[in-house]
């Protein structure tokens, strides 16, 4: 009934040197986010499957969420897909938003590492002891990236990642993301999202960041950022979903945003 | 390769009244958390089910996460004790801790209510617009459940649930999960999680909540919380995990956290 699930594999290089990597070979900065909405799951697994083979050589990396692992389930659908991407020389982020308390984050972290992923997603605000430490560690030991939420790309964000927090040690008033941008830094994140609907955010936070770290930026096209405009802020990479999967010819669409980036 | 998936089974009841019930019949209001950590997922499955098997008549609930999800997959077999709880009367619970964009939230909560589950778990600290009213939606159409963290039962928690932030409208500084505890108020939650390592907390929450909304109330004894100080600060259930799952008698572990309820 079950196949057996393997241990992680390590991997020599760490997540950010593997999506730099990919990212010069293919000249691109694009992250494909796989994130179809289909019933048919026989047909949600094929379409992902041709979409990652037909645009490899134009993207940097393909990220997944919950709109595959949830229908198809990791084993042994999704683990295919990682494979494929891997064999076409792209690392594979799962963006599960890690948030739960320790112990089920590294079970989290555990069972996406193992299943291939390079790198996993995960929400700062949870905190670092008996919280994301656990996720850290196993990807330090591993060769995996975290890369963490900082600013997201809805309309309420602002709620949360924009709300003013007081600083526990000066007593001084700051906004949320930039305390989440000062964590990425000292918990040593791969990376760090930062939504393309909020371009100011982007450069606020890459003075925190000071190239240290890259920004992934989702929210591009159908969300309503400009590439332009994000790419100037200084977003280092750029997820990009339905406006490419839901184009009537994804592949002309994958170029057109490669195109308006060299033009940057 | 793939069965068919189903729509959302639309609940007479809501998911309130399911638990409610379900407490009353079997007097019990532990909710077991299913977070076993096992490698062989075959065993993992029949462990699984036995224990819901087992332990059904003196719960009041089954809480599922990840720790089951990703091994064994949503279909068929998370689906399948979630029927399995089901036929013994009891409501499933998914601990997904929601926290995405609206339509992946969505797309989350769609697919665990299409297998069965009767709530999910999300975080409050995404906001609402784009955020969680699509998930507050789909499950007030269905008659499913949403239910807040509101303070977490690890050790960092008060990082993120704890700090203090600034009142947008009047510029006052208030504690993150009172401020959660109202838009669990305002967004009409059916429970809310607040940890059982922090029962003062619980009593705070408490009084924001004004009897209207349940707490479910997490980390009892391996985390360290105790059972008699969280009834009395006010929560209504009690979930429990490895001090069940990992005794060497787990139908006793449960009647004794049930006798010790009783005692109050």
């Amino acid at each position: 009934m079950f196949t057996i699930i393997g241990v992680i594999k390590m991997s020599a290089k760490g997540f950010q040197a593997r999506i730099e990597e990919a990212s010069e070979s293919h000249t691109s900065k694009i992250v494909l986010a796989l994130d179809y909405v289909l019933n048919d799951r026989e047909a949600l697994f094929r379409r992902s499957l041709q979409m990652v083979e037909t645009l490899a050589p134009h993207l940097c990396a393909v990220k997944i969420n919950r709109h595959l692992v949830l229908p198809l389930g990791l084993h042994p659908h999704v683990e295919r897909l990682v494979t494929v991407a891997h064999d076409l020389d792209l690392p594979a982020i799962m963006d599960c938003k890690i948030n739960d308390i320790g112990d089920t984050n590294h079970e989290i972290a555990r069972r996406y590492f193992e299943a291939g992923f390079d790198a996993v997603t995960a929400n700062p605000f949870i905190g670092w002891e008996g919280g994301l430490e656990p996720v850290f560690k196993l990807a330090g030991e591993s060769g995996k990236g975290v890369i963490l939420l900082v600013y997201m790309s809805h309309r309420s964000a602002g709620e949360g990642y924009g709300q003013k927090v007081v600083d526990s040690r000066t007593g001084h008033e700051r906004r949320q993301y930039l305390v989440f941008a000062e964590r990425a830094v000292a918990w040593g994140a791969d990376g760090v999202v930062v939504g393309a609907t909020y371009p100011e955010k982007i450069r606020e936070v890459n003075q925190v960041l000071k190239d240290r770290i890259p920004i992934f930026s989702p929210g591009i096209g159908v969300q309503g950022g400009a590439l332009n405009r994000v790419a100037e802020a200084g977003a280092s990479y750029f997820i990009i979903g339905r406006s490419i999967l839901l184009s009537p010819d994804p592949l002309e669409a994958v170029k057109a945003f490669k195109e308006g980036l060299d033009r940057e």
